[in-house]
């Protein structure tokens, strides 16, 4: 990693250092709120922000996210969580706590196009997507160079449908050894087999280019084109394992005419899924997203 | 029709009675523009506005509107068409005279909910849609009261898929007494036969509730919503036999989020419906479109 | 007002008898939303939705809305506020309690172009604005027709610069004895006195016709057109007695070209400032918004 | 230039070496269109795209682009405009051919924050921008690098405004070495004199980080954020001597609330920014904008 780009992350790790985020899901049921906000403030933390879903308040699911700040934090990690315990357990919660200064690792897979792999790494570098880029996964050598030149390692592993499980096999090795905690799959085009989307799973983020549920599967642009669309789009949601059909993070359209070939439109096309994967995944490293069955709460 | 909006509409005529388009398309190749500005230029018109398109200027479909102003147009006409057929021949074209002063004999079919009835009733009156709108078709009695008070005929017809045949026949009987040009299914909610689509092929709007092809069929919104979609839409397109598969006339979308439920998605797609279906009818109105196997042009 | 739409309010009244808001806003501080909550929690209050901002979590002014139910909160309105007090006093609040079932009295001033009044009957007659739309005030007599038709009452005021003080002592009459809560200025094209405003402070929205602070004043599409921007918008702001410098509640805008001439971005403009009037002013009944300084926050 | 980049390039030369365009404006009469397209065909030309407007049919200035191909268009060259020039004189027109193989030599000058060059690089790199980028300007040393890394040669010239003369001179002599067509000044901070501003009248193309005529001047975000819009914008146009007031090209805006201050607009201004100036530097460089008078219009 070149060298301003550590001077931001450092400074970034520094200044958060206090800082962390709290993501539950529960069945509702009066004083949630309360019991955790009292339980903060016991714990001599400051809450920055809230915010809090139920889908339906009279017995659904109850959802909030919270980012606090608490003096010497680092130190009281252990039994920060460990207090939690109890409240945890009264209303039946599924609760994380998040430290900002830990920042994610990421593995970016791309194919032969480079835009939503050059959008992340431009934003990484301009100090507004905080990760930690360890690594990109790629079936073509096109981006190295420029991948390279900011010091993040680029493997080069050939992949197509007849030799997938022994390309999968060598990926988990090395999303494993560099501790990997999201794959960006930055139009990738190689579909993953059951066996990797489960040991990675809600941890894998991928761009579509169509307004999922329309043109699902391969060719959008085309499809979009032939079917005389008057809006392109592009979707990102987690990887499962029916295709395209994961909890969708963020959407957004370009609008085309008749003038506009499959050819154009993909050019539009692709501006759009740069930011809309950019978003996405800037959502996920803030710890903004709860998977909720099919969906996602974003906050 | 109320006083007021007759006087608009006479207004409108009066200041048009001079003024035509002409679409045409035929295979594109060399002298087309040429042939036909210096056809109208003999014929002493004045061209206020052109567009065209070609699917491939090396041997595409070309398309091309060109609106203008002739002196003495009425006591003319005949002769301009007339004339215009050797043109016509010599590039085997598709052409159509259309004259702004005879406005287009609308009639509109609506069920229960009137928001699209509505806007157009809105824009008609403000005299931002220049038709005659002849009549109201319905199956439920809510908005009679309403379009009465304009001046409009209301019929009731109830319907549904055990009598579609018989309602449709009588349906028919009465669009062709009013000698109506173009039906605008302003959220009808009942499917047409192949018969009565024959009858009135590329002169029937429909509104759909979402952004085709996605969510084609019943309930866009309950489905939208169970996918967790970000965005919801609305499409514009002349019906066709397939459902939901003709050609698409105008698109928008509209944001939404976790908190929004089926309900509320509803609400906020009324707004998209109203506005794409306000769209699409009047670029019809202008003659601004030119359908061309599934797809429209629009100028 | 009619009976159906009697029926909607009722309805919604009965439906939200036990719910109430809370808006505050203080110095920030360690322990305000677990004090809040807490107390809320003590008084069997469920949350059903709370929305916090910090301009500056150290040391700024926080801001925050709750939602909440409470089983026979007709009941408890004077303890619950009375109880609320210490808190209020601890940490230096200005805190409003408002019931969701008192909706809103609300004026709508209207001048000759009907458009903003439109929309928003139109959403209260369908039920999607919560409001007891109580009387039109107008110095025309344009919309007269229409608005006795939904069984409000039309006050027509002749209205000028001349006798700007005679007009506003009857206006202010004629609001008070109605009990006037908001006063929406439907493009009411006249400006209010100083001592006018003062009465009504913080209760008077008013759309203006360009995206401020764009075009300040009169004509605002001429002056568009003349300036050639290929963006025309609507604002919905307070009114303060600084000419279109009061806080903007929402802002929206609409693509316009060189074609478009200032009629045409009148027309397109119109209906940028009922969608962008109709959601201020919903906002509003919500209690979503909090004025601090020359903003708002809006939740 | 790297080599690819150059491949793109000469590519896109060849395939267009029979391509032109025609940009025309003259009081608008009838017989123009008619006198232009016979003109076209008896050269043996085919009409590709055509636009007009006129800015009123009856006596006002009629605009028209056409994009034609034409057989060995290099040898007829001279003919051509020659022989064009009777319409020309009989029309009172100003009219310029534009071959689209003579690819524009394009100066990018730019200070500290380099969003918006390397949105235009990038663009250029993927053949998207089809121009010769010569050189690029810079008063900061901060993109040189990257800049080079393309094969662009970087001119470090230290500039402010005490020493603004020698500065312009120097930057003047500059780009008549290098031939230039086209200054971008992608956010290059410095305000221009009366006379380098004449020397390259409508060629050069500026951004301005707001949604002109709003906040024209410094500080566009710090003012936007105090003035609490809910919209904040950007806007590309010409320089004239009036600051920020030359005709505009495009202008696009996105959505901000409370809890962006001016650093987040900031921020997310930069992403509007950058697509804004990339869509009017294309447009240019496709010769589809006429400047008349203040404003632009964009075919």
């Amino acid at each position: 990693m070149k060298n301003y780009i550590k001077e931001h992350i450092d400074a970034f790790r520094e200044e958060n250092k206090n800082r962390a985020r709290l993501l539950i899901n529960c069945p509702d049921q009066p004083g949630i709120v309360a019991a955790i906000s009292q339980f903060l403030a016991e714990h001599n933390a400051n809450i920055l922000e809230s915010n809090q879903y139920s889908t339906n308040p009279k017995g659904g699911e109850f959802f909030i996210r919270l980012e606090f700040e608490m003096p010497q934090l680092k130190e009281k990690i252990a039994t920060l969580e460990e207090d939690f315990k109890e409240i945890k357990e009264k209303f039946n919660m599924k609760a994380t706590f998040k430290y900002v200064d830990q920042i994610k690792k990421v593995a970016v897979f791309v194919s032969k196009e480079p835009h939503c792999l050059l959008e992340l790494l431009w934003e990484w570098q301009s100090g507004d997507l905080m990760a930690d880029i360890s690594l990109v996964v790629s079936n073509h050598e096109t981006s190295r160079e420029y991948v390279e030149s900011l010091g993040i390692p680029y493997y080069y592993i050939p992949a197509n449908k007849d030799i997938r499980n022994e390309v999968e096999e060598q990926q988990i090795k090395l999303l494993k050894e560099h501790d990997i905690d999201v794959i960006v799959l930055a139009r990738y085009m190689q579909i993953l087999t059951p066996n990797f989307v489960e040991v990675f799973k809600n941890k894998i983020i991928n761009i579509h280019h169509s307004f999922l549920p329309a043109f699902i599967g391969a060719k959008p642009y085309e499809r979009a084109y032939n079917r005389g669309v008057k809006l392109i789009g592009a979707t990102s949601h987690y990887v499962t394992n029916d295709l395209d059909e994961g909890p969708i993070i963020e959407q957004d359209i370009s609008r085309v005419d008749h003038r506009d070939n499959a050819e154009v439109m993909k050019k539009i096309g692709q501006s759009v899924e740069r930011s809309v994967l950019a978003r996405a995944v800037k959502w996920h490293l803030e710890d903004r997203i709860i998977v909720y069955g099919n969906k996602t709460i974003v906050f």
